[in-house]
């Protein structure tokens, strides 16, 4: 019997039904002997309409620090509500329960309000209260800058807390109880075939996130995997009761299964710009790059390659959410950088084949550049890491590429018949 | 140039408009050069919303301490969130202002979750931030235990929040804004003849806040007694620029005006219940009180007449919230006290007239009762103190009843004429 954190998000404490649910995994846990701590999102749809309210007060632009600092105040009620609600919900059930907000557990961030970075969590008090017998109730997402003002840690933020948490208590386990059963190969919306993974390595599941997975945030896989945090995505929506293994998220060491590629992931929050005829002189790559990063523009795929008439023709992939500014800036710095035309275009997806088995295996590239010319779809981009490929490609063959691309690595076969074959062909 | 509290309740700061107008009351005094603190309830409806949603989580008679840990740890997220509000409003109109909650100003109290007590204010951090120019919003009805956990002071908290922040801040005014300009000689809705007091003493507005008046928490009134608290009631819903003088609390020597009586009130949640026969022994009264206050029952007037048989009738007043429970412990008791009969009435009200004169002035009872019996106005009861007297008649009088002791007393005059003529004579 050993220390568990377990966190429910937004849809899993939507409502009091959904409330007295989640208190009754918690209970099970209790009942079992664990000492357990349970970290809340707000009920769905409270932080849209704390942020809202708090962006109500004056124009949402004026991002000043200060009324950052009063939006966290705003916002960070939501989870102090859910907290309080499951606390009592338990005590209902004659369970010692009670609830712990950011600046009681101690929990330091940075003062980056509305995106803060946890510092450090003081977790003595409430790991004293939990091996006690009493089940502690954590708001997530917040927590209390040095200066004492409650901070925020972004969207997805409870994720983080509840890793953060579990690395302070040393816990067992990480439950992160959601409304899906566990991380797929693929989106099952784009796919029916896509399967729960029994497990993924800490790399994989960081690559997943970076590359559109919703599942879990970034920075909480970041967190795990530097403390090693035995991570665990499960459902909330099955009875208690039943059969709930989820995606174990662990060290590569641990995932047994001998898959080469893991997931197929799309990302829909893409575009691209394409300077053409820029002047092929050396610096004017580097020039155009330090005009983008003055301007916070995220850039992430880059090529060049000789242009038709003269010079060389530059391309590169941002965020769509950049891409007005990019324009803009690349607009005003054109004497400087000397292209000829800029070719903007939003219809973009990034596709990505992602698995731990390509550090070892050789001609998963190959399968899947072979398996998009067969269905004629152009690529425009690619880029690698040691465990994933991704490629930009026109949105409109997106479903298909996946599909495509999620029988070529065998994902579509149980998982059984996919241990013993890769998909993956040099 | 000195330290202002300001208070706003739940309908001066119940929209955006609202906290708008709110923020301009605060924006005058800042620009005037004083250093502003502004205490803020919940949003109008926001209170009763998180009271109703921490009782859905289990049963509201479950009325645990731990429960109303949990309970006051939701809804004090009201105030948490229009102070917050409150101060991005002004920052956005170019003002330094930040949010203040319970735990943050050091508002200390005991451990009475739902109705605590406040122990203290370390007001030291807060006074320096407003004397730097900064404006402070301090969330109102909250503080935070010795266990560090949040409390709320119970139903008109925000005004003990604004009257303690005052006497910790030295502050030269408290000014309560309302949705009233003032405290009125009598309930408007009773008689268009009711006007505001300029001025009222300390003992006068407990008084009224103890006998019906629902303009200010009796609790602030004590408080502002005890520290000498320069308080006043003035309207939120009127132009910032406007005349807005409001009624001043303060001490009896500084209440210039002449007149004998400064109110009249009615309290409505009143019952009485008649014990008759009761065998005329030593002892047999102080059986009946104990039995009442061991079953928590609040015993206000009591009479004590001879019965027309044998023995004597005994009848007292309480709240008629507390008439079901009195007279069940009556029932139980029957042998014990050995009454003949037991007669309840729910039908009664409690006027009371008012006034810090009476002290040094005759005839104020007798004015009384020749009004209501001219009126055929029947007295059950009555009750005195230094400066007030209170009836007990039946409720169908009560409207009645008030409008003929407001003209007795000559308050349907102006203050002026009031001035140099009492309405009372010997």
């Amino acid at each position: 019997m050993g220390r568990i954190v377990m966190k429910f998000g937004g849809t899993s404490v939507a409502d009091l039904a959904r409330i007295r649910h989640a208190a009754a995994f918690a209970r099970r846990e209790a009942d079992a002997g664990n000492s357990v701590a349970v970290v809340v999102s707000a009920m769905a749809g409270e932080t849209n309409r704390l942020v809202d309210l708090a962006a109500s007060a004056g124009p949402p632009d004026a991002a000043l620090d200060v009324r950052n600092v009063e939006a966290d105040a705003v916002v960070a009620t939501g989870e102090q509500v859910t907290s309080a609600m499951l606390a009592l919900t338990l005590q209902n059930l004659g369970y010692r329960a009670r609830s712990w907000q950011g600046w009681q557990v101690g929990l330091k961030t940075d003062a980056a309000h509305g995106r803060a970075r946890i510092a450090g969590i003081d977790g003595d008090a409430l790991g004293e209260a939990v091996d006690n017998g009493e089940i502690a109730i954590v708001a997530g997402f917040q927590g209390v800058s040095d200066a004492g003002r409650v901070t925020t840690l972004g969207r997805g933020g409870s994720d983080t807390t509840a890793v953060a948490l579990a690395a302070a208590l040393k816990a067992e386990r990480c439950d992160i109880y959601t409304d899906v059963d566990g991380v797929y190969t693929t989106d099952p919306r784009i796919t029916k075939q896509a399967r729960r993974n029994d497990r993924l390595s800490y790399e994989e599941m960081l690559e997943m996130a970076s590359l559109g997975a919703k599942v879990l945030q970034t920075r909480s896989v970041e967190l795990a995997m530097a403390h090693r945090v035995n991570l665990r995505v499960l459902s909330s929506f099955v009875a208690p009761d039943a059969d709930n293994p989820g995606t174990v998220i662990c060290d590569e060491e641990e995932t047994m299964e001998q898959r080469i590629v893991s997931a197929i992931t799309v990302s829909r929050d893409e575009a691209r710009i394409s300077l053409l005829a820029v002047p092929d002189e050396p610096g004017r790559a580097a020039r155009i790059f330090t005009i983008l990063s003055d301007h916070d523009v995220n850039v992430d795929m880059i090529i060049q390659s000789p242009a038709r008439t003269a010079g060389a023709n530059i391309s590169f992939t941002l965020p769509e959410s950049d891409l007005d500014r990019a324009e803009a800036a690349i607009a005003a710095a054109k004497g400087d950088i000397g292209y000829d035309r800029v070719e903007p275009d939003r219809d973009v997806v990034k596709v990505s084949v992602i698995g731990v088995g390509m550090r070892s295996h050789t001609g998963v590239a190959s399968t899947m550049f072979r398996t998009l010319a067969d269905r004629q779809i152009n690529i425009h981009n690619i880029s690698t890491s040691e465990i994933k490929i991704s490629v930009l490609i026109d949105a409109e063959y997106a479903e298909l590429a996946v599909r495509a691309l999620h029988q070529a690595y065998g994902l579509d076969k149980a998982a059984a018949d996919a241990a013993s074959e890769t998909g993956a062909r040099p």
